[in-house]
């Protein structure tokens, strides 16, 4: 058993798809994002605008989230210092879950410290704990969800990217006496659709099955309080369980699930990932609360994101760039090929200070490689004209082909 | 299928074993450390002292954290916005992964969320990496590591805890040509014991195994620069991976692993729980790089803290109270059942403003409830006396046995 020669092939085989990941080494310019500056290992750091960052709204440097940070920082210090359970349970921790449990209009919510985990830790423990509980998860769900399903132990049918029959065909076909918890996103982060969250309902209650739904590409810009497709739809009520992030959107970092109060009172009591790992800094949480409080009464930020977005779009299509078909903010650029996609993106940064990672496997599926621009509040139109000139002279200089303009 | 049914069992059974959990609400008092505050609903906060807080070494509220972290906050703002690949990988992790890197002797280092999710991650994905390869699990093994062994699929020895003839039984019996990776910690933070990681070591390489060991009780608090047990044994190059915490005696928020550079790259390009997830906040990052760089040069903390416990297992000792044989900073007194154990807890935080948080069954074994105190160099001898009183007090009203002084 030679360990070195199995780790090594395992990076080889990397390589060799092109899809071997360098993390692109960034940091912000003091309250001017998207601009930073991007170290590479030459003359000094280079000036960039970030165009794939999910802190949508910007809210990472909101004034009001930086001060309560800095009061929370002084007052209570960097980290909490254990478990909920053990120490870790401050009084910002629990306003905060109060906030976001109302934010939903639910009994209660539960901190996570990401939402990686708040997916991993509430489907591996509510699949646990329902006797033969059948999971229905839609195709293109993400990777935490993934894993709390396999996880859970549970019976898993997928189904079919928010097709309804297919999704309708699974559960006629299973045990009508067997427990089920039907598992989807709002928005989809690759793709930028969305799913249709009313209709999903209708079927878990003919069924009779709970429902999961991830809004992590939603809660914050969607909806008259930020609440996430749910709160846009007026579907928040229907669903058993809503998870969500606090680092896109919110500016800052971890996850939540809201829900009525017994199911938050199991997930607290019987999920590893919850117990047994020290909670969020309370300087997080502040920021948290201050962000989730301001959007709220604020629809400033999310008209301008959703202008910017429309503007993108419309940009880039005028140009003949295969833009795909995004409901959403999220402006993804369909390439097809891990290679082509990596070297657009080092043309982009190298050639034009613009930052924009490209996306392969595992994060999509194979074939499907593309860059993923999210164009928010802070992204202006010469930006967004500078932008799409300098795809069109790369998609030009690459040999690739425009579309013709509709 | 009542699902409502299910859930209110399930907490049912919880209040039935004692053992339902109700988080205590505090805030700590702005740099005053281990003096806070509690609420709990009626006239006002109630001062407190915290005795079972992980901010070992009180590092939360060090000048140096506080002042890195308000300089980033202001710097680069609240979140990172991405994943390490899209957007949030910015300078300070990577400076963070070289220092912790130069910790622990080791290639590189990666960061995680959580101490959780780097234990999870890392052994998940290096099982199943691994072709048909057999972990050895320590029976006292955090559930971080417990549960990144079951999500492996691996075969998985248990051996006694730190019992070395038990695990060469088991290490010998097994195919010589299998894959092999022997999984411990440290420091084993609910007793206090300590592994012997140099016999461990001469075992995995007599039967070719790699090593993991977790140090998260241990990291900041042991060795000449705080690299943890391995290294005050100078056992660091001899373990394959060192995992260790951010949010115990560092004082912040997260986890990291430190292995030689194919290691890292493998589980930076594998592993789902590291790969879709947003980064640490920059803030964190910046308070854990102040935090690290002092205590390598500081031993002040590290000597008060183990004044602090060896001053308090003695006065406990001297009083008869049945402190639990630990060889670190963790001072447990057993109790035995869960009931009592938030009984007595329940009294010091009502009438002695003493926090201590009850530990019970899943976090130790059932019949072995306890009450873990973890002195640090924050907490004085007249605080210690004062806790010593009140315990024997207590154990009298409640009619314990104390034990006679030797």
């Amino acid at each position: 058993m030679n360990y070195n020669d199995i780790f090594a092939r395992a990076i080889d085989r990397l390589h060799e798809e092109g899809r071997y990941r360098v993390f692109i080494d960034i940091l912000r310019n003091r309250g001017a994002f998207p601009n930073a500056r991007c170290f590479a290992g030459h003359n000094g750091p280079k000036p960039i605008t970030v165009w794939c960052s999910n802190d949508y709204l910007a809210m990472g440097q909101h004034p009001k989230v930086v001060a309560a940070m800095e009061e929370a920082l002084h007052d209570v210090g960097a980290g909490s210092g254990g478990t909920r359970n053990i120490g870790g349970n401050t009084h910002y921790h629990i306003d905060l879950e109060h906030e976001l449990a109302d934010l939903h209009g639910k009994d209660g919510a539960l901190l996570f410290t990401s939402g990686y985990i708040s997916n991993e830790a509430t489907l591996g423990t509510l699949g646990k704990l329902l006797p033969n509980c059948i999971i229905y998860s839609d195709e293109l769900n993400h990777a935490s969800m993934i894993a709390g399903i396999r996880n859970s132990g549970c019976e898993k049918r997928v189904w079919r990217h928010n097709d309804l029959e297919h999704l309708e065909e699974l559960l006629a076909a299973d045990d009508p006496d067997a427990a089920k918890l039907i598992a989807f996103e709002s928005v989809y982060s690759m793709d930028g659709d969305v799913a249709p969250i009313h209709a999903i309902c209708d079927l878990a209650e003919k069924y009779n099955a709970l429902t999961y739904c991830d809004e992590v590409h939603a809660v914050g810009m969607y909806g008259p309080r930020g609440g996430g497709i749910s709160d846009r739809d007026e579907a928040a009520d229907r669903i058993t369980i809503i998870e969500g992030t606090l680092g896109k959107a919110f500016g800052v970092m971890g996850g939540y699930i809201a829900a009525e109060k017994n199911i938050i009172d199991v997930i607290r009591s019987y999920a590893p990932g919850f117990i047994f790992t020290t909670s969020l800094s309370p300087v997080l949480v502040a920021g948290v609360l201050a962000s989730v409080r301001h959007l709220k009464s604020s629809n400033v930020e999310r008209e301008a994101q959703q202008e910017a977005a429309a503007y993108l779009k419309r940009s880039f299509r005028d140009a003949g760039l295969p833009v795909m078909d995004s409901t959403t903010h999220i402006v993804p650029l369909m390439v097809g090929d891990p290679v082509r996609a990596k070297k657009i993106s080092d043309i982009l940064l190298a050639e034009y200070g613009v930052y924009v990672q490209p996306i392969n496997f595992p994060t999509v599926p194979r074939g499907t490689e593309r860059l993923r621009f999210t164009p928010g509040p802070a992204h202006d139109e010469a930006m967004m004209r500078e932008l799409t000139s300098a795809l069109v002279e790369i998609w030009d200089r690459l040999e690739l082909q425009l579309q013709k303009a509709a």
